[in-house]
C-alpha cells in the first residue's frame, strides 16, 4: 500500500477541541443530568446581526434567479469585498489585490504552510494556537516530538509568560526563519504594543524572517494606542503576512470566511515572489469561500455593520470582565480579558488537565488546559468570553464553589 | 528569508483555467464588442432550484435568533448531511462516519495530498483535471518537469484515448501507488462501466495501490448499469477514496460543497489507519463547509430536490447532444457527451491552444484546450455542456464558420 506521511506519526494523538470535546462528552455520559457551560473553545454565541442576515438571504435568493445566479467565483475572492476589506480595515495601506479572501484562518494556516516546504526553520510564541505547530508537523517542517518537554524539535518556542509580560524574547527568532505571531493572543489575551510590535517588524527584518501575524482578534482592541494589524508598522510590507478572520468579529465561525493580507514586497531567500506562489496556490487547492458567506462580509463591512459588531464586541468583553473579576475575587491571578476575548488564569499546584477536569466536576465549566497551547501553557487555563451572558453569570455563581 | 517550496518551482506557469480567462479577457481587450460564450470551464449556469433556496434562507435566518444560532460544528460536516448521504447516495454501502463533508473537490484534494507525503508513487489519468497532479507536484510527490514531453518525473501517465476507448491500460499502475481516476471523466465524458471498474479495484487490490476516485459527475449518469459509485464494486472499501461534490449535481459551484468517503479499512503499507489521519488532517486544516451551504445539501437529497436537479441534469445533458451534434455535422469527431457533461472533440492539423485559439477568434466561443489536461489531451479540446440553452443555440449557430 502507499506509504504514509511520515510527518503525520509525530503528531500528538488529537487535535486539542475535538479532544476537550470528547472529554466534555464522556463527563456526560457518566452525569447525564450536569449542565454544563462552556467556556473552552473561542466559539461565538450571539446570533448574527439582522443587516448581516439580510444581505445572506438577499443573495441566497439572488442565486435562484437567472439573473442572478453566479457560479465559481475568482478563487481569491469578490473584488467588491477584497476592496472593502482594504478601504474599511486598513485604509488603504494594503491594497485589494493583496488581501485573499478565506474559508477562515485554520484551513489558510494549512495552505501557508505549502509555500514554505520542509526545509524552513520556524518558530512560535509559546503558548500558542496549537494550528501553526501542527500544521508544520503535517508539512514536514518540524522533527519528532520530545515527550519529556512537549516541544518539537525543528521549532523554536519563544516563550510567553508573566516573567515577560508576554512579549517573548525576540533574540531567539532564528535567521531565515518563518514565525507566527499572534495579538491580541490566543491564548494568554495579551495585546502587543505598537513599539512592541516595531521591535518584532525590527528583528524580523534583520533576521531575515518572515512574520505570519495572526490578527483573528484585532477587532476586540477598543482601548488605547494599540496595533489592530502589523501593516501599521513600516518595514512590515517586507517581513510579513496577515491571516484574519470574520469568525470572532462577525460571529461567522459557522458561516467559515476569513482574509489574508500577502504583500507584493514579500520575497524568499531566492528573491522569488512569495505573493505569487501564494496565488497560484489558492487558485489550485482552494476554490474561494462560499458565495453567500462573501456577500455577508460585505454588510458587516457597511457602517451600520461594523456598529452593530462593535456593540457584539463590547457584549463579549462584559462577559470578559464578569468572568476575570470572579476569578480574581477567589484569589486567581489572571491575564487577558482586556482588549482580548480570553482570560488566562493561573493554576497553582495542578497540572492544566486536571484545573480542566476539576473545574469540570465541581462546576460543570469547560475551560481549556493552557498545556494545549504548548509546554509554555502548563499551569494555566484559559477561559472564553464567547457565552451568552445568562451562562457567563451562572459561571460566575458555580465559580464561587472553588478557590485558588 | 524563508526557503521556498522546493516543489513550487517546478509547477508549469498557472492553473489552467485563470489562464484560460486570462487569455478570454485579452481578446475582449483588443476587440471589446465581441460577445463571448463560454463553454470552457465546467461552471453551472442554471438557478439553484427553489426548495433549496428555501432551504438557504431558512438556515440564514435562523442564524439571526438565539435559539438557532450555531458557531463552529463537526470539521467533518454536520451529522444529518452526512447520514443523508450515506442513505441517499450510497444506499448505506458507506457509514456516515466515514463521509467527510468538504467545501468543494479542489481544495479536499489538497487535504488529501497531506496524507501521502512525498515518497509515494503517483498516477493519473491522461489527460485528467489538472488539480491531480499540481496538487501532487506542490506535495512533493513528484521529480521535475519534462518540458518537452509536458510530463513530470515520478507520476505515471495512464493514457485514455479513442485507441483504448478511452479506459487506460491498467498494467501500468506501479506497486504501492496513489491513483487519481474519474469517471464520468472530466474531460473526456467517458463514463467507466462496472466491468472496468472492477478491472480497476482488481488491480489496484493487486498492486496494493490506493485509488481516489473522483465521481463529482456521478449525476450525469443516467442510462445503463453504469456504476456512480466505486463502492458498488466489490472490494473497493480495501482500496478506495471517493470525491464527490454538490458543484454539477445542484449548482453549488459557488456555494462550495461536497464530501469525500474514506473507508474504515483502508491501510497504509505499515498497517497504520488512512481514515484515522485523515479525520486528523480534517480537524487540524479545515474547520468544516459553511453550515449554510450544509443547509442548502440538506435540500438536495429531499426527494423534491433530487427530482428537480434530475430536470436540471437533463437540461444540461441536452446542451450537450445539441453541441455534439452540430460538431459531428460539421465533419469533427466527438467522445463523451452522454451520461457527462463534456464533449471531447478532436481537432486535426492544429494543437488544441491553437484550436482553442481558432474557435475564439472565429466564433467568440471559449472552449478549453486539451493539452491543458495532460500530454494525451494535445489534440483535443474539450466543450462544456453547463451553458445556458439560448447560449448553446447561439453557439450553434456560430460554429458552423468552422469545418473539421
Amino acid at each position: 500500500m502507499p506509504i504514509r506521511n511520515k510527518n503525520l506519526s509525530k503528531l500528538k494523538s488529537g487535535y486539542l477541541f475535538p479532544e476537550i470535546s470528547r472529554r466534555k462528552k464522556e463527563y456526560l455520559r457518566k452525569n447525564p443530568d450536569a449542565r454544563i457551560i462552556s467556556l473552552g473553545i473561542g466559539d461565538t454565541t450571539l446570533p448574527i446581526i439582522p443587516s448581516i442576515i439580510d444581505e445572506f438571504v438577499a443573495k441566497c435568493r439572488e442565486m435562484g434567479t437567472s439573473e442572478g445566479y453566479t457560479g465559481y467565483g475568482d478563487e481569491c475572492g469578490i473584488e467588491q469585498l477584497r476592496d472593502s476589506i482594504s478601504k474599511r480595515l486598513y485604509n488603504g495601506i494594503v491594497s485589494a489585490d493583496e488581501i485573499f479572501i478565506s474559508d477562515g484562518a485554520k484551513p489558510e494556516i494549512g495552505r501557508l504552510q505549502m509555500m514554505f516546504g520542509d526545509e524552513n526553520k520556524f518558530a512560535v510564541q509559546d503558548p500558542s494556537y496549537p494550528v501553526y505547530v501542527d500544521s508544520a508537523v503535517i508539512a514536514g517542517q518540524t522533527g519528532l516530538l520530545n515527550e519529556n518537554s512537549g516541544t518539537f524539535h525543528g521549532i523554536t518556542y519563544l516563550p510567553c509568560s508573566p516573567a515577560n509580560d508576554f512579549f517573548p524574547d525576540l533574540s531567539l527568532i532564528p535567521e531565515n526563519s518563518v514565525i507566527f505571531f499572534c495579538s491580541p493572543n490566543n491564548p494568554t489575551g495579551a495585546v502587543t504594543t505598537k513599539e512592541q510590535l516595531k521591535s518584532l517588524v525590527k528583528h524580523a527584518a534583520t533576521k531575515k524572517a518572515i512574520i505570519i501575524f495572526d490578527a483573528a482578534y484585532s477587532q476586540y482592541i477598543t482601548g488605547g494606542d494599540l496595533p489592530r494589524s502589523i501593516f501599521e508598522i513600516p518595514g512590515a510590507r517586507d517581513v510579513a503576512i496577515e491571516i484574519n478572520s470574520f469568525s470572532k468579529m462577525a460571529g461567522f465561525t459557522g458561516i467559515r470566511l476569513g482574509w489574508t493580507v500577502v504583500p507584493k514586497e514579500l520575497s524568499y531567500d531566492n528573491g522569488e515572489s512569495v505573493y505569487k506562489d501564494f496565488s497560484r496556490i489558492n487558485s489550485t487547492v482552494f476554490n474561494g469561500a462560499s458565495i453567500i458567506a462573501q456577500h455577508g462580509g460585505l454588510a458587516v463591512l457597511t457602517d451600520r455593520g461594523m456598529q452593530a459588531l462593535s456593540e457584539q464586541v463590547d457584549y463579549y468583553m462584559n462577559n470578559a470582565r464578569l468572568i476575570k473579576t470572579a476569578l480574581d475575587g477567589l484569589g486567581y491571578t489572571t491575564y487577558g480579558g482586556e482588549n482580548a476575548p480570553y482570560i488566562w488564569t493561573k493554576v497553582s499546584g495542578l497540572s492544566s488537565w486536571d484545573a480542566f477536569a476539576m473545574f469540570l466536576e465541581k462546576t460543570h465549566i469547560v475551560c481549556t488546559p493552557g498545556a494545549g497551547f504548548g509546554p509554555a501553557g502548563e499551569g494555566f487555563i484559559r477561559f472564553s468570553a464567547f457565552g451568552q451572558r445568562s451562562d457567563i453569570e451562572e459561571a460566575v455563581r458555580r465559580l464561587k464553589v472553588v478557590t485558588a
